[in-house]
């Protein structure tokens, strides 16, 4: 039995009850195939198994290398790959091996693409107001036609509403989903098919008009999705630092700590770390200098949680996670194995 | 031989060009044991390898992963962790295993530490100016007699002025440096030792007072330091990407294209990559989204060459680096495996 003082730091901790929590708050929303998770959030065929557990049987990847991983950890059964590849080879072989793989098309090349690797299966992907991918919602019917030309089964539609997903007010937010799903619901009206795909974590209880929702974060958590009120995940992940420094008050100058989680350990793109009971001053490649609230409680070797702004690339960054209980005793590791692409 | 076409992006190439100037320059500037290079930035022993054929046999590790892999690969003729560690357990297996490595110390917690685990040398980390570790300088000859009293070497000083290696301004950088470098010079007259240790890419030429340099972005470069006038080095690393989305203009709305590059694939804290010929708009886990200046000529299937703002935490996120030619040949792959804690 290994307690979280014997990990070498950074290590990326997940709270047992806060996870346990949040595949039970979802899956009691959202059972079985209403939600599709998204693998992307967690880049873990182990934790992909409780969600399995939990109900659901159908998963989002966003990489060729989530579908192959998913794929040969028996997770196969229906994977959704909600992004577009120009090559799908490596797609073909995942076919073949007996998984069943789908694919986000949009255009001529990338209906080219899957027809060529061997997928059989595909989604019209629709802008529906987030100017990434996507066609436009009236061309989904010609780019639908083009799929079947090529010899492959058009299941239906995918659009993520990503701009609104963070829409502090959840009224707003609502509204703005439904902007977005009728644009989606016009583009089914053209394509057909079954699958009606789309969401996140900020909106996986207002989104009524997707029949399935591709959530992924609400598992782990993350300080930007923490502060949406309306949201009862708890925040799960978190990484483990050591203080490595400490540099005492000196006249105006107040004191700091140095933990050694750093921005390589650190999803950056939604800004700074929080650490509890303090104030962040900025990240290093392996540093985090910090301010604690009361300088006179840390000491060079404490252990202290870092909480990530942005949990999906933070978690791209580590080997491993370490499920932990209320003691602190390490009850299981989930490799991250699906990292890479 | 293979070209770029073929690699499965993303892919991180490394211009062949630029890599070997940038070393040819460095080692001109800073010869041999003058330079002590980073090897945070590329995390590659392969690439340790050409800057060691380049004169340069004492590197610096961030981790210790780090130490371990390149005293593995035969490269441990003279490590510094410049770093503070409180379990150095691994660090005493690679001194046990003929490696020299040296740490950094700055308190009586990180002196035990290294004592306890089995290292024998040290350097003293001085606070010279950027609120990170180190000690004060005038504590620097308490810290080293501390070190001598539990049985460790010490073999100088170390101080990193990281606040001033981006000072846009050259005269402005080099008298910032120099504030520092006296804060340095004053720890070294307490502490003793033949190493003073200290500076960065921003700061090679200007810091005359260091006997050796920890610069390590030189190699590969990166938006940020390119931003420096007066850095002679070329920029060798960028991303390779393929469009896979394109939306053409509407109205008002300008085209926009999306490449299968996004934050996952690149180091975020220094904010947006750069992409020749466009703008950047945003990116996410897997897409950057980005307006072409000429979006008639970018296609579905083209590949672009994405440039990261930061390099060491965008090597840090793949598993090798690709070298190519001029005419986009891949030469050679230097496998990124100094990654992780």
């Amino acid at each position: 039995m290994t307690t979280i003082d014997r990990l070498q730091t950074p290590a990326l901790l997940v709270e047992q009850s806060a996870l346990r929590e949040n595949l039970r708050l979802m899956s009691a929303a959202l059972p079985g195939p209403r939600l599709r998770p998204h693998v992307k959030a967690h880049k873990s065929t182990a934790l992909a198994k409780l969600q399995a557990a939990a109900g659901h049987h159908h998963f989002t990847c966003a990489t060729i290398r989530e579908v192959e991983g998913m794929a040969a950890a028996g997770l196969g059964a229906d994977l959704l790959l909600a992004n577009e590849v120009l090559d799908a080879t490596r797609l073909g072989l995942v076919v073949t091996s007996g998984a069943r793989v789908t694919v986000a098309v949009d255009s001529a090349e990338t209906i080219d693409a899957a027809s060529a690797g061997g997928v059989r299966e595909v989604v019209v992907d629709v802008n529906v107001g987030l100017p990434r991918c996507g066609c436009a919602p009236e061309d989904a019917g010609r780019i639908a036609d083009l799929a079947r030309a090529a010899g492959l089964q058009v299941r239906g539609v995918m659009g993520y509403e990503g701009h609104v997903v963070a829409v502090p007010d959840v009224d707003a937010r609502r509204s703005g989903t439904e902007e977005c799903m009728q644009r989606l619901l016009t583009a089914h009206s053209l394509v057909g098919g079954d699958i009606v795909s789309a969401g996140g974590t900020g909106t996986y209880a207002v989104n009524t008009w997707a029949n399935e929702i591709q959530a992924g974060s609400y598992v782990l958590m993350d300080t930007a999705y923490g502060a949406l009120p309306d949201l009862p995940f708890a925040a799960a992940l978190s990484v483990l630092a050591t203080v490595i420094s400490t540099t005492a008050p000196a006249g105006e100058i107040p004191g700091w700590a140095v933990v050694d989680v750093g921005l390589k350990s650190l999803g950056m793109d939604h800004g700074n770390p929080t650490i509890p009971g303090g104030t962040v001053w900025f990240c290093s490649d392996e540093h985090t200098t910090w301010q604690p609230d009361d300088f006179g409680s840390v000491r060079v070797g404490d252990r202290v949680r870092v909480l990530p702004a942005h949990v999906d690339p933070t978690v791209a960054l580590h080997e491993r996670m370490y499920v932990v209980d209320g003691d602190d005793v390490v009850v299981d590791t989930l490799p991250v194995d699906l990292r890479g692409w």
